[in-house]
């Protein structure tokens, strides 16, 4: 299968996008699947066209997490998207026959409208974001797309394009699926959802020490309030915790029992979390510092040199389909 | 100063377009100017995305009758919109910034959308194609744009964009103005407004045979019912025409005594205009039809070609002004 995904560069990314997605990204890498994973920058542009300082720090940045985390440049495609011009040519082209009302009616239009009152969302290119998005999977011809429950129905809209183009034109695209995976929701060293915005966020690349402090004052279940209080872990943040990093069953009969009989306090439960936090992200923050300037630029720069190719094919087939191919002054 | 202009190719061109634009072009190119003709292949799609049969020929003809009325391609660059990417990335990057609700106040808007109510205008290149048009004349870095009056509102939203892009990021872009000429109205040959709809134009290009044939039934002064009745050349849509094609001023006498008077019939009167239409349109007949595929075809790639650099060097400053350079990749 041909799988395309990508994520803004608003910023460092957190362990929630690991389990989120990338580990799913490199699953799908290493089952052999042929992988396109880009940085979506005009992407970012929607939400923050005023705020440009940091998106290539912050694409370049991705790119070395996408690498940290276990993406193979000799296996998959990492590519910049606005470096990649066909995308805005096919956004332009899909933007003719996707209509207006069709697009305000993307739920997460008017939700994320709503959610961010602080950003100025009224611009023409948030609303025309869900046919970037199109042409993003499509130019690919993408077959499977992982993404969040709340991105499933953008798939739906990229699905709606394709075949739209195809009855208009031609049959040039391949109808994408969602590739969903379950995920254990990890909520905030607070306990509330984790978001930059409330500073509860563990960071997916940092230090051991750094991880200590974020994780040992985490919120734990609020019926446990003194070490000889009786906990539940399925009311406990930490204990989503342990099954995303992979707690073994012996050491989860241990949790349950002495969090349930107060015979371990919530420290000793956090050390142990730890080194399994550890166990996993060490090799991530190893693969990351070996990284060089070089390397990185060699990556994306090959990277974006096999996605234009592709999407440069695609679009041949997209001015065919449409009959705007000046084949004429190409004789 | 630099020009810009272009037309849709949404057909063979008539003798409104000859005095409505071409002409003017003509003369701001022998003035000396920089000047920039194109195709606006991509805005024949958001009126016509679903008939794309003929935009390609219609897009040669278009630049065949550019040819024909005398741009010159040693002095003015011409090309075809849909072959300078650059234009597509400009747009989506301007969409960012530029509000839904200010698209929909464009009067134009919803004035063709009510005109032209057999056609799907529900598409959002159809919102954003004023954006659209600002990204074709600010690429360029135009500083005049020869218009029609029904654009002189577009001129002022791209003047508006040109301002809100130096403001938000850095100055790059010129304010173009927009450059009017005054055109005496031609209507078609029934008296009505001249459309390709009501089969009354007379095309620009065409044999004197054709133009007899045209001109010779044409709607006079509904007051001169018989060759008897005197007539008012203020109330005939052959005066108009007469002034257009450049009747000498002991020729208008003529006209004018002999119509009031009924002294000459309309039969004289329209042979006069024939002599004078043959007189200018000839000339652009004869290069017309010694236009080769091999002429053309290089005039376009070369303008293409040229049009090219000048768009890509204003992307590169618009990304640096945007921060959206990735120096990085190019060390």
């Amino acid at each position: 299968m041909r799988i395309l995904s990508g994520m803004r560069p608003t910023g460092k990314l957190h362990i929630g996008h690991l389990f989120g997605a990338l580990q799913s990204w490199v699953k799908l890498q290493n089952e052999g699947h042929e992988c396109f994973y880009f940085v979506a920058d005009w992407h970012a542009l929607t939400t923050h066209y005023n705020e440009t300082d940091e998106i290539v720090k912050n694409s370049v940045e991705l790119v070395k997490s996408y690498l940290a985390v276990g993406i193979d440049p000799e296996k998959s495609t990492i590519f910049i998207q606005s470096e990649i011009k066909e995308h805005a040519e096919l956004t332009l082209l899909f933007s003719m026959f996707v209509s207006v009302s069709r697009l305000e009616r993307v739920p997460t239009y008017k939700e994320i409208k709503q959610q961010l009152k602080d950003k100025d969302l009224s611009n023409a290119g948030f609303l025309i974001y869900p046919v970037l998005q199109a042409s993003d999977i499509l130019i690919y011809l993408a077959e499977g797309v992982p993404v969040g429950e709340d991105q499933v129905y953008h798939i739906e809209l990229t699905r709606e394009i394709a075949r739209r183009f195809n009855y208009l034109y031609k049959e040039v695209f391949t109808e994408p699926q969602p590739i969903l995976s379950k995920v254990p929701k990890l909520l905030g060293t607070d306990g509330r959802k984790m978001s930059k915005s409330y500073g509860n966020i563990i960071p997916l690349i940092t230090e051991e020490e750094n991880l200590k402090k974020m994780v040992m004052p985490m919120v734990t279940d609020p019926a446990r309030k003194r070490r000889t209080d009786p906990g539940n872990p399925e009311n406990c943040p930490v204990w989503n915790y342990h099954k995303a990093f992979g707690i073994s069953d012996e050491e989860a009969e241990w949790v349950k029992d002495g969090c349930t009989t107060a015979k371990i306090g919530c420290v000793d439960c956090k050390k142990l979390l730890l080194k399994n936090m550890k166990e996993k992200l060490e090799p991530i923050w190893d693969r990351y510092n070996t990284l060089t300037d070089d390397y990185v630029r060699n990556v994306i720069n090959d990277g974006n040199q096999k996605a234009r190719n592709v999407a440069r094919k695609t679009m041949e087939k997209v001015r065919d389909a449409m009959k705007l191919d000046y084949k004429f002054l190409r004789k």
